[in-house]
């Protein structure tokens, strides 16, 4: 094989979840896109807020092109930055400016961004299971690896904090916390963070230099039942904010969000500078500038959650009737179900049969679950809710 | 120190272009705009086509937005992946399809998801001198090193043939041919890579497996004199393309471009399916949605080459006439200017006292010479001619 010998095991591994979303457009053109019920892929349904649109037009009307298409300081605009600061400092009182701010492309760019910044080879960074498992690829791109914390044995999905410091060493540079969590739908705790905080102290002095908690939040805009989502520099130290309007503003393919880190972050300029450095070195340059300031001109909007809600509590309402174990989600787009059977690989494909598609968690950390994305349309979760009960009755679930 | 120790040396070494650029912002705050002359930054200065504009205001009153920003297959739209494949068989027989393409984040993106496929920790990717400083950058990020064959003798800043298989060895992934060249101007002339093709041939038997040759080529759209840069493919085998719409379309800051690979490299299957894989480890996802759509109607279109010729005319003549020497350059938009003094550093700060920004050539591994970015205002240029000649006459290089 010509291809380096890390990346042998990426292509091997290649993402059960784009598989699955190239599988089904297989599929679709085989028994028709109306008997598929793809679940797989976290591409949001709700079409972004028309003031997206509109501002662009307006950009384009009114500004310069060398401006809009331009490059500008690998950190992004400083108008658009210090709107960032801005809405941070409205919604969470950050005490931020321009300088803790840097535009990204997305989360999985910031991410990326992040581990080059913190991981030596052999470093790990600590993720709680189930955790998503694209985290793996973006560590292992700098020769780190992701030291993954079970699951909690509670049944609450709440981080598994009694487990938590065992996994800590002194090549441990990071922990990620994904919050709304993808795949489980669950709000970590003010309470639990507080508590994930005064472990983290510990674990400080046990690797013997800081551990930086990259709070990985794309989902933060989608809360259900008016449940908050805590904004965790109040809760946990030396946390960076990797932010995306990927979800909040259904811009996906847009590449477009951004870093966040508080001024009293350990060796905040050392830090700051160190990402601004590898956005430009990974090749990002700068965040996509058109999109840039697009965004600064949205950060009040929000997608319409609503048309989530109904959705989720259609999902969620149908597959416990029909004897699935689900954990009822507070946030994000996913419905996590336990596989009636131990090997959520056979349940995957036994729902293929089916026409469903949905992902198999051995992947992220947690054998026998299935993730599946209710980012769809409403009428296609009815057609498929059918095919559910056929799924259950499989295993005799339905009573 | 809380960053990686590769993170170190880059932050050191940090793009000495990028900080001029910051410099030449703070400097004109402080003397005026007027009374900077900066060269330093390959920022188009020719507005990008009006059929950009008015693409994206149709894709918006045409286009679903859902499909317009959302998440494709990790290669690219389909559709603009045909329109690419149909441009390079127009333009040059290439015999391509979708399959052969893959969009990426600009030239940059590329280049890193090339470096990622191919380089295990301590492989070396070659480069001939004088080469754009941040492929160091590019092959570090994943522990490989650019192995730099020294500048052609002969003064012409043609690849040093001679040199070349002096620096081929079992850890030679790649070699990175830039053509035009960023920073003398140069194209390689066929015959050269026809002669360098035969070394390759020998190389890669002394290398033991196949060395790719990476065609960086964002100015391929800037050649002047009627001068044509030749399709690599058809000179050297094991090509990989890395195309840009940076500079053909004033696109920069938008991020995207293209990777093609010929169905014939070695290993073609295993190399573009590892492509896509890292487009997604990486973080980059897909190339940005809308820019796809847009450069897929806009790939006949062409920045406007006369106003850079304009330039290159008025800057090429003036700092010859001062007593300059510089190369004439047969494309992109920079002029190569041998340094009156040993040290490009010492004449680099000579021209900053004068309002002249400049970048110095060590880390291009070409000291003793500075590049000038003419991607910029005729005026502005027309501005700088007396502080060239202020310049010359520190070096009494005026007759």
């Amino acid at each position: 094989m010509v291809i380096s010998e890390s990346m042998k095991d990426l292509v091997a591994n290649s993402s059960a979840i784009r598989k699955l979303f190239e599988e089904g457009i297989a599929m679709a053109k085989v028994i028709g896109r109306e008997n598929v019920y793809d679940f797989s892929l976290g591409n949001p349904s709700v079409p972004a807020p028309a003031r997206v649109a509109d501002t662009i037009r307006r950009i384009l009307d009114e500004q310069d092109s060398l401006y809009v298409h331009g490059y500008m300081q690998n950190a992004g605009y400083d108008d658009v930055r210090t709107c960032v600061a801005d809405y941070l400092n409205r919604a969470f009182n950050a005490g931020m400016t321009a300088a803790n701010v840097m535009m990204a492309a997305g989360a999985a760019g910031a991410l990326n961004c992040i581990m080059r910044v913190l991981v030596n080879p052999g470093d790990e960074i600590i993720a709680f299971a189930p955790y998503f498992g694209e985290y793996r690829n973006y560590a292992a791109n700098f020769g780190g690896r992701i030291a993954a914390v079970p699951v909690n044995p509670d049944g609450s999905f709440q981080l598994n904090l009694e487990a938590f410091p065992e996994y800590v060493n002194e090549k441990t540079k990071a922990v990620i916390l994904n919050s709304p969590n993808n795949p489980t739908g669950v709000i970590y705790s003010g309470e639990t963070l507080d508590r994930f905080n005064e472990l983290l102290i510990e674990a400080e002095k046990k690797a013997g230099h800081p551990i930086y908690v990259i709070c990985d939040e794309p989902y933060r805009a989608l809360a259900y039942d008016n449940e908050t989502v805590p904004y965790m520099p109040d809760h946990v130290k030396n946390t960076i904010l990797c932010e995306s309007f990927s979800k909040t503003l259904s811009l996906p393919g847009e590449r477009i969000g951004y870093i966040a880190v508080p001024s009293d972050v350990d060796a905040f300029d050392e830090i700051m500078g160190a990402l601004i450095c590898a956005n430009r070195a990974l090749g990002y340059i700068n965040a996509p500038s058109l999109f840039q300031l697009v965004v600064a001109e949205c950060l009040d909007e929000k997608t319409d959650i609503a048309a989530y809600d109904r959705n989720r509590q259609l999902l969620y309402d149908a597959l416990t009737k029909d004897g699935f174990t689900c954990v009822r989600p507070q946030g994000a787009f996913y419905l996590f179900v336990k596989s009636p059977t131990e090997d959520d690989t056979d349940f995957v494909n036994e729902g293929k049969k089916l026409g469903i598609l949905m992902v198999g968690m051995k992947s992220w950390g947690c054998p026998g679950y299935v993730r599946l994305a209710y980012c769809c349309d409403y009428h296609m979760i009815e057609r498929s809710l059918p095919a559910f009960e056929k799924l259950a009755d499989v295993y005799g679930l339905r009573k």
